[in-house]
């Protein structure tokens, strides 16, 4: 069975979140009372993907309301802990508006509008399944990279969503993962939830996708994405460019899948989104062993970008959004803020 | 300093094998009197890398040879060791040939013969250093995979004898070492032989190579080959294919490098070579420890094979090969088969 990503206790005001850095082999949680421990957890990639930092920095402020302690300081240093996935930032947003109302209701409504950004993002989630589950054959043969599964959002998954909404429809699918350097998400997480789910999987090093796909019949390969430029530029984990470009050269179509809160109006194109440099001895060193001194010069980016160009389609809760990106993204935005408007006025 | 890959003591008719399992951390020898114990130093990867195999090879049948066993046993058992290095064969075919002296006479002309492929390959190596430096230019950016230094051949380099030709002449020079999953050669071997030359370089992991194509202006990428077909196809280490097709992507030259042994004018083409699988725990295990369990499936080619349409060139001991290959690699292996002939002829 697959363990919960977060449990939340409302009575004591505990979030507990897994920690993944301990899967597949132990499954343990870190039990956070304040934003610092949630920050800590961030920024340890205990817990990680775009989905899940953005609940569980949402989670973190309510923590500090409950415990009457500065909200705004909360928000400055959750919002401190990656650069990168905008989910961040958008659920933070989210917290801050409600940061006016007055102590004690504006604890409960903390609590409550993060339990509400966790459930949203289920249901996000497997709104991104069933828009994306066509685009995977019967018979299909995928390839993944990084985890994008329960584990990286509040559950289901979004590029693994789409996998799983597939495999729910009967398809027979066999996926390929991406083992991920340097922190093996793919290995570690993605090999788990796919075993977990009685999906047929195997493991590669992330250098053998593109030797696959000239051996193969690889259907498609779906990712997931840490922020989304208006252009369809996708900034995601690092690898993920590598595999574009060799879905490109053979003709495989490339798919994004990602909430909407993904996306990021205020950044035009890709170049433009901050790409978080990670401590070098993620490279250097693998499940607690060196591979090399720490001498050795070592370039450790933690994500890269993705032309829209090479992208065949971004796979919403409002469905598949098609190039040319700058109008189909515009559009799904305006859908996508007038809704979350309407939708709070009927609160 | 550098550790030698070999050491042959012809008194006592023992080869020593630096284990580059313990690179860079351990410098430590194996030492072989028999074909069995050079064979299991060639299974294990303790000694990895086509020219150097074949160099094992050879003083395996000498050692057996210089102990009175059945050296078309030992050719045998060598000659199953591994499947895709055709250099391999082709040093066991060098050795076959002396089987049919007379006992002590064999043993001698054995020893001499191996000696002679060790001492051959360096100077190879250097030829092959020279006819490449041009390739790399003052403050060029150089990306190259695996190891092809002199711990993968018989001394100096291949790929990697290209990147410390042109240094020698003064140019400064960044070299970007994929990291080269499963086994990790270019972390572990490239990096340390890097460092102990004074040559610049950044390790970074496979997937990286893509993204750092996309923002840095790369100059080049240099690899070895295990075996070369006729059209100009390339059995190299996997991930290989991966590179050269985003160098294809970002316009830059991509180049191989490897001793006119490495072609096997018994094959056509790339897709008649025969691809090694090896052992599943190679992915699954990272320096002893275990990524998740064994149950979950893996696929573990050792080398993929990259088209000659990919190929700007093959930097060989007789020059630069340019397309189309199937006239300039039928040429130089001409060429090369009337110096070996004229070369032995002479002795």
């Amino acid at each position: 069975m697959m363990p919960d990503a977060f449990k939340f206790d409302p009575r004591e005001g505990i979030l507990e979140i897994l920690d993944q850095r301990g899967i597949p082999f132990e499954v343990s949680y870190l039990k956070c009372s304040t934003s610092d421990q949630v920050a800590e957890a961030i920024t340890s990639m205990a817990v990680r993907g775009a989905p899940a930092i953005g609940i569980a920095a949402a989670f973190g402020v309510a923590l500090d309301a409950l415990r009457g302690r500065d909200v705004l300081e909360a928000i400055r240093v959750l919002g401190a802990t990656r650069p990168t996935a905008v989910n961040l930032f958008w659920a933070l947003n989210r917290m801050r508006s409600l940061a006016d109302l007055p102590g004690d209701r504006m604890a409960d409504a903390m609590v409550e509008e993060a339990l509400t950004i966790w459930r949203e993002d289920l249901a996000i989630n497997r709104a991104i399944g069933r828009n994306g589950a066509d685009l995977i054959p019967h018979e299909g043969v995928v390839i993944t990279h990084c985890n994008t599964g329960s584990l990286a959002t509040g559950g289901y998954g979004t590029a693994l969503g789409v996998i799983r909404s597939a495999a729910e429809q009967g398809k027979r699918i066999r996926v390929f993962v991406d083992e991920t350097r340097p922190r093996l998400q793919g290995a570690r997480l993605t090999a788990f939830e796919l075993f977990n789910l009685g999906i047929d999987f195997t493991v590669i090093c992330d250098s053998m996708a593109s030797y696959l796909m000239s051996r193969v019949k690889v259907s498609c390969v779906i990712v997931g994405a840490d922020r989304v430029a208006m252009n369809g530029d996708v900034a995601n984990k690092v690898g993920t460019y590598s595999l574009a470009v060799g879905a490109h050269y053979h003709r495989v179509p490339f798919y994004v899948a990602a909430p909407l809160s993904t996306f990021d109006p205020n950044c035009p194109s890709g170049d433009r989104i901050p790409i978080e440099e990670r401590d070098p001895d993620e490279v250097r060193c693998v499940m607690g062993s060196e591979l090399f001194p720490p001498s050795y010069p070592i370039w450790n980016p933690s994500f890269d970008v993705t032309p829209g160009d090479l992208i065949s389609g971004i796979v919403t809760e409002l469905g598949v959004l098609r190039p040319p990106y700058e109008a189909s993204l515009a559009r799904a935005l305006d859908l996508w803020k007038a809704r979350s408007q309407s939708h709070r006025g009927g609160e």
